[in-house]
């Protein structure tokens, strides 16, 4: 990311301080902070003023901190909020935003008790998660690189599926080969689970043996430069009968429309009903017992959530994933799932894999 | 875990609830509510009442939880505070404790703007870590699992070194081979560094690759069933030179000594004094930048911390880490690190892996 990408983002965040009547903000949650400074390390927070901002961190992180970030940094010798609070003081400032839920009771008592009654403390809650939503070319790339790292995983992984092998193994193999291929981790517990078992959609990878006649969910993603991609496809172990090829057709003709809806301007609630509403022609509507997508970037849940109730406009650069699914209890489930960047007359696909059933 | 241990530490902990004027405690954080309850679901929380709890989870986890609790288990269909404070108010409970340290004030405000003015809220802050500090016999078994797994893997993922690859390589097939093993995954992120880079405590690996000539720390933990593993081993590529073999005879002799120390009754500050000055007799003490140990088992870092400062005296069944390191800065680190259980006379050291720095 070029380091002014970061300024310019605390530029955009504390142009909005002025309705606020805070003098300065402080960030705590790991991907605001990263997001507003580019620091990675597991302890520090952000106090951003109007022009400046001040990266306070731990001597474990000093090195680190002077190569990832162009803020100040300040390197406590003690617990970071003290640390904090005596800058906040030391430069007068009146009025400080903090982030109610990324903030826990315990640190908020910490820093309250340490400052001033002229400075009180004040929600900013979602205020950075917004700046978030739309994406610059600069991370959309990073997405598209994370998901094709994820996509040609699935390729090497799956090579190697069998009956027999363990749904554990699998997705070992897959975090494997993600790595391999540069990401630093997978973007969060990869899932793979067969037969009657791909009907939990939060399924977690048993020692259970995947056997002909499988249906197999697999819902995977790669975090690479710190973003995250999201990939669901399903393979099939043999020669699926007609009632596994037409639950499959559902899912996929939804997904499709749920895709060809995506557009700047549209409700996050219309592509979800354009997807329920092919699911229901099916006879399937109840069996969609999830949303049909969700925000994603520096982490893999961000706002906004794309289901029935939801009003966010989409924006040209927000990304998000579309991903209708249907589960039929003891039989199984079929989910179908892309990341995508939405722009102005439509979305870029950001996952190359092709969405045929795959017949192992 | 035998189900029945749980209601022993339900037990346990509500004992403690008469000094503190409850009659319950909701619990939030990821480990204490896995310890307290047995459910590993990502949403989750629990009330304990003196003989009785209530696991509150979301429609996802109504399998799941039956499977993993023998706790009441009530499926919400809203948010869960929302229906944790109705339960509160529907049972008449005066007085709630709740961990500051593991409730974000967004969290906090949710919950008391619904709860009567006669139910005030009133901080548990560390009272179940501190239940958690002495394992059972299940959980010791459990944790002599983990580290069987991460030496296993070790040796196997270590067979494979050759100059040449790259950090981020041997990483990847670490956690690959934890995870083939029986490992859910890596404890946390794994730390391979290779050269001058082996003298950050905290090196995340990268893409350089491991040379003729480097010294190369591994710092590994495997997570199975639920508890960590962590432990430290050095490699050298090549044939060591006369001051690779004083730094890590150095450190070797500071791990044998603090182990040595390691004994139900005797202050953490001691062990830690007793790996220091071996290092200060190699003329060492100002490169041992942090502390000897910390306790581990549900999270890898737990209390107790075993530091300078910290006076904890060690009890049997307490789980920690004993880890000197010596970091030369632009030469390289050395650090060696076990797991052990503290016994009436000594420690088990659970880690398996012989402490020969490993020639490659």
């Amino acid at each position: 990311m070029p380091v002014n990408e970061f300024a310019a983002r605390r530029d955009c965040f504390s142009n909005g301080f002025g309705r606020l009547r805070i003098d300065a903000a402080l960030i705590s949650g790991g991907a605001n902070l990263r997001y507003l400074s580019g620091f990675t390390g597991s302890n520090g927070m952000l106090l951003v003023l109007p022009g400046e901002a001040i990266l306070f961190t731990d001597p474990r992180y000093q090195i680190q901190a002077a190569q990832e970030t162009t803020c100040r940094v300040h390197v406590a010798t003690g617990p970071l909020l003290a640390e904090v609070a005596a800058a906040i003081r030391r430069l007068g400032l009146r009025g400080i935003g903090y982030d109610p839920a990324h903030t826990t009771c315990e640190a908020f008592e910490a820093l309250h008790s340490r400052l001033p009654a002229r400075c009180p403390l004040q929600s900013i809650a979602g205020r950075v998660e917004q700046l978030r939503r739309v994406k610059s070319e600069e991370e959309i790339a990073l997405m598209r690189s994370a998901a094709a790292t994820n996509s040609r995983a699935f390729e090497q992984a799956t090579a190697k599926v069998r009956p027999g092998m363990r749904e554990m193994d699998l997705a070992a193999e897959l975090e494997y080969r993600m790595r391999r291929l540069g990401a630093e981790k997978a973007a969060f517990e990869t899932i793979v689970a067969g037969g009657a078992r791909s009907a939990l959609p939060h399924a977690n990878p048993t020692a259970a043996r995947l056997e002909a006649g499988d249906l197999v969910v697999v819902d995977m993603g790669a975090q690479q430069a710190g973003y995250a991609s999201d990939m669901t496809r399903m393979l099939f172990l043999g020669s699926p009968g007609a009632k596994v090829k037409r639950l499959y057709r559902a899912v996929r003709e939804a997904q499709s429309a749920a895709l060809a809806a995506v557009r700047a301007g549209v409700t996050t609630a219309h592509v979800d009903g354009v997807a329920r509403r092919v699911l229901r022609g099916f006879g399937l509507e109840k069996a969609f017992v999830h949303s049909t997508g969700h925000g994603l970037g520096l982490e893999i849940h961000e706002v906004p959530r794309v289901g029935k109730r939801d009003r966010t406009r989409l924006e040209a650069g927000m990304a998000i994933t579309i991903e209708p699914g249907a589960y039929l209890e003891g039989f199984g489930g079929v989910r179908i799932e892309d990341t995508v960047v939405v722009t102005a007359r439509g979305c870029e696909i950001l996952t190359p894999t092709g969405k045929d059933l795959r017949i192992v």
